[in-house]
């Protein structure tokens, strides 16, 4: 089944998904449908819901006379009269809640595939949060096994293989690994229900983070039992593509409503919060009035409806690059969830998600509270401004900040500063920590909104982050005349845009590229209208753009080929296997099955050389996956091309 | 016309008022009605949205020859075909957005009677954010004049006579004054479309501070230009009752969807990341494709399910007592009403905001961020704590938060200390400052949901709460053994139950209240199941009985003749005329027309006295209005009475 990625905010994506029954776009939710009591009819649900996937159980089929011999003679389509993606459940959780289940673990893995599952599961151990590590270790091994054992019995159908391990990391981590090497087409992280019944989102999202980091990157990953929208957008975030969602039925037969920020029970509500067609053509009291089994139907309704709107917003913030401002929004709406926030701050997790989170967004970053300074992509940036960003000079003036720029509003007091020293570096004192004048239009830095005054944690870490940066420098405060008398003077004639040029040059590419790049003479022409640079010229070619909207550059091939030259390899690189290279040569994207290797410092959409396996430049493009994905995935693109050589 | 508060938190209120065209539930949306260009027609906006008020403008209609004639033949209502509430605008924007308008301003008042209206304008003089406060003060001098002689005209209509001043809170809070004074029957806050065009939310949420300040309680206010969702829940929680929406026809002209965090381009959008009932009908390409007339009325639609909807939500809010809750989630939603969040930590606006705000909620406080700790009512909480609590020693040990209630956890180490030092005072470092250990079921303290960690901001401001609370205290931490060799031992047995009523008792009915109350012999019934305080005697008598819900008392009539033998006069009394006293006698409960004065100290669900105007106690009930309010309403109830004097 072939499963890429169209399109990606924090460690979360769009991908699109291929079944024999139809194209199924990720993040997605799988209603659970139960053949034995349909509160919703799978016709239904697509029709009202745009349902794609849906999910029942091959356990409850198989045990139940005229279901087994209907599903065998015309397929669990024809079965639940549903034409799109079926996936099926194997028995493991009823296994869990009824104790042994008496199914075969390889015939049920048969059945599913003989009665024409799209993904079938294969029957594994279901590991409970309270068990002893050693349990929980057994239960993986036996897991393990049965995988392997499925495998040959698999045929047409896509196997899913759940990750294990109760709440170990190291366990969840191993058995994601052991899986990943298995033929398998979909993994499901099994063993969570009990977590999230009892609100333990810090287990939850530890739980996420190490099976995410054992599994590859390029198969779906399922959070087996999360129905609930409250979980979706900071799973999403994390890496996971499919919800399966009982619970619109399951509360519904309870009286509750589903919302994003939790479960309410209709009988305390009085104003309907919601404008769903249900609750759009009832008020409160209309569904009270109701007849029980019709006010049931209209409260899974409801709740499938809230349960795919949260879909579509993190969809719509993946698309927009704001997948984490509505994750800390969602945040808010549970002290538990916004407490498993914490786990994401540990050093280890922070660069796991920093891996896969895009250089840039097409919408600004908005400061949402004291999440935001310890987002991913913040830590990103100061990783490369420690590593790649040299000061102008040992001797700096600071300013608060300004207007977005940065230093917006302080060119008078700039010019006088400079004019006394013309080498001393400008630092902004910002929400997002220092920030070097060379620096202030790139993104983040200029397409990031604060409020004037943020809280007291982002400030203290803005001002950790100022001073670690200024450890060795003699920094002065902006004070009028008082700080001039303070400055050494300088000698040296600076220019400007080339400072400006090679510090954005060295966080995009890497310390010192600035300065291979601009190892000529420099032309630089400028928007008439903002006075920003446009495009670099050196030696009269064309090497850099600069885009308005990110403040980032665009490498020109001529670029591409001064990089290529003096960058050892495998610096800024990706490599195509020989297969691909005539294709690349006529101008096409890389596809990422023909990635034989890749620059592991490169990060999705950050610009690249591409090159064959003696190293031999062919174009310059723009990552869309990183390293792991690029070598994971067989399908998609894994660069988009921009000039080749010619 | 009637306008009284049914249900209420934060400052925000449920009302009903009562027009000659039916009853309007506020908080509510007025959509703009254009005579001349209808997107919608106020019938279908009956249908769809349960549209109870709009707002249509008398200018127009008056200036447009053939409207002139019908709007006074047949009225406005048949005019635009709408038998709800209609309210008239009189033309002051006109005279903003195109300069001077040629219309009298007491012709057009007189225009307004004539032709129905059930809220009629008047024609004042639009403050700009830009004035000087010169012009500002001479602008809300015609305005007043014009509103001291527009009333004569009003006859049966309702008058609205907008609040000006710019952004001056002195002004804002003088005209406000000034129109109190006039017999006026609706307070719209005016001028305030220029602030929220530019994202201004600072000065509005002063503006609308300032103006409430000086307005009385007992009218309806309405943010006159305010149409989009964002800043719904915070206005209303300031104390706005109406809205009215331009927003979702223009909005839709310019084929921009409406959502509560803000509007986006309808061609930016992939997904669909709502589920009213435009968006489950339509795909984003399906709404593109539409004919441009059809999609400008389904983004319409679109725009108003979803400013509806966040009305509705203010209301489920307002009944769950989690507006603050909703306020502070949609300010993460954008920096600059974040930002605005900050004045609501002034403490004048923060002892305003307390005098609204309820003594107890329905629902457990839940932390959202580092706005938290800064609400109206945890500011009470530590302005009672501080004025009316004494701890029972100046030796304290202090504990870490435990499970809720605050102490659970720490039952073995407390007998521990208590067997060394029976009098010592028991504190839990709490993220909500100190925590006596006999406040600990008290709402909000056991009524709260925090994270395990949670922002350096609110950590600072409980340390410096419990080291304000504890700075003439000898404080020792809670470590083991070497604790308890540090304690001086007492001598004197306590009575935990009597020191925790008598605790619950200060906090809620003031400073010495327990030990009046427990004046006698004391008999406790507790719950066998839990072993709380469930109803509490002295002499025989049952005085109190604490609630299991919030851990507050409910003040029984025996109670309450305790308290008003020994606590004087005014405190914890609401005075009733004499009019009214045969109806208290018969358990009636007390309606705001008849208070005639009334403790200042008494809050929106505290208990209270009902006393005769001779101060002769009648019955003990709870308040649900403050002394501004029950002076101020003529309608609705002051005191819900529990149990009167036999």
């Amino acid at each position: 089944m072939k499963f890429e990625i169209k399109e990606r905010d924090a460690a979360g994506r769009i991908c699109r998904f291929t079944t024999p029954h139809g194209t199924v776009t990720t993040p997605n939710l799988m209603p659970v449908i139960n053949p034995n009591k349909l509160l919703i009819t799978p016709q239904e649900m697509r029709n009202w819901f745009h349902t794609e996937i849906l999910i029942t159980n091959s356990y409850i089929i198989n045990k139940h006379e005229r279901l087994h011999k209907e599903a065998l003679s015309k397929g669990v389509h024809k079965l639940i009269k549903f034409d799109g993606a079926i996936m099926t459940d194997s028995g493991t959780f009823q296994s869990y809640v009824y104790g042994d289940v008496a199914v075969d673990p390889l015939e049920i893995v048969a059945f599913q595939r003989d009665i024409g599952s799209d993904i079938g599961t294969i029957l594994d151990v279901f590991g409970t949060p309270d068990q002893t590590k050693a349990a929980a270790r057994q239960g993986i091994g036996e897991t393990v096994k049965r995988a392997k054992a499925s495998v040959s019995l698999k045929g047409e159908m896509a196997l899913a293989c759940p990750i294990q391990g109760s709440i170990y990391p190291e366990l969840r981590q191993r058995c994601a690994q052991q899986v990943s090497n298995i033929d398998a087409d979909f993994f499901p992280i099994g063993g969570v229900v009990p977590l999230m019944e009892n609100q333990r989102y810090t287990d939850l999202v530890k739980v996420i983070l190490a099976s995410k980091k054992g599994l590859t990157p390029a198969k779906p990953v399922h959070l087996f039992g999360a129905g609930h929208p409250l979980i979706f957008p900071l799973a999403v975030a994390l890496g996971c593509d499919f919800f399966d969602s009982s619970a619109y039925a399951k509360y519904a037969q309870d009286e509750r409503m589903i919302f994003y920020w939790g479960t309410e029970k209709l009988e305390d509500m009085s104003a309907l919060p919601c404008s769903c067609p249900v609750c759009s053509n009832h008020t409160a009291a209309e569904l009270k009035e109701l007849e029980r089994k019709e006010r049931i139907v209209e409260l899974a309704k409801h709740n499938l409806y809230v349960s795919y709107e949260e879909i579509n917003k993190i969809k719509h913030a993946i698309s927009t690059g704001t997948l984490w401002e509505l994750v800390e929004r969602r945040a808010t709406c549970n002290p538990y969830l916004l407490e498993a926030m914490n786990v994401l701050r540990i050093e280890d997790h922070k660069s796991f998600l920093e891996y896969y989170e895009p250089v840039s967004k097409p919408t600004a970053l908005f400061y949402t509270g004291s999440q935001t300074i310890h987002r991913p992509g913040v830590y990103r940036l100061h990783t490369r401004l420690f590593k790649r960003f040299r000061p102008s000079s040992n001797q700096a003036v600071a300013f608060p900040e300004g207007k977005k720029p940065y230093s917006a509003g302080y060119e008078e007091q700039i010019k006088k500063i400079r004019k006394k020293n013309t080498q001393i570096a400008i630092l902004i004192d910002s929400h997002l920590g220092p920030v070097p004048l060379e620096l202030d239009e790139m993104y983040p830095y200029a397409q990031s909104v604060f409020p004037k005054i943020s809280d007291i944690e982002t400030e203290d870490a803005a001002t950790a982050l100022f001073d670690s940066f200024t450890k060795n420098m003699d920094v002065l405060s902006w004070k009028g005349n008082s700080t001039l008398t303070k400055l050494k003077t300088s000698e040296k004639e600076v220019d400007r845009d080339a400072q400006r040029i090679s510090a954005v040059c060295d966080m995009q590419f890497g310390r010192g590229c600035g300065d291979v790049l601009l190892g000529g003479d420099i032309a630089v022409v400028k928007s008439k209208k903002t006075d920003k640079i446009r495009n670099v010229y050196c030696n009269g070619r064309h090497i850099l753009s600069m885009r308005a909207s990110d403040g980032l550059f665009t490498l020109k091939l001529d670029g591409a080929k001064i990089l290529h030259k003096k960058i050892p390899f495998p610096l800024l690189r990706v490599v195509v296997h020989d297969d691909a290279v005539p294709f690349i040569k006529e101008g096409k994207s890389v596809f990422a099955k023909f990635v034989t290797d890749c620059d592991e410092e490169l990060r999705p959409l950050d610009e690249c050389l591409i090159v064959d396996i003696k190293d031999q430049l062919l174009a310059v493009g723009r990552c869309l996956l990183n390293k792991t994905e690029m070598l994971s995935f067989s399908f998609g693109m894994a660069v988009k091309t921009r000039e080749k050589i010619t």
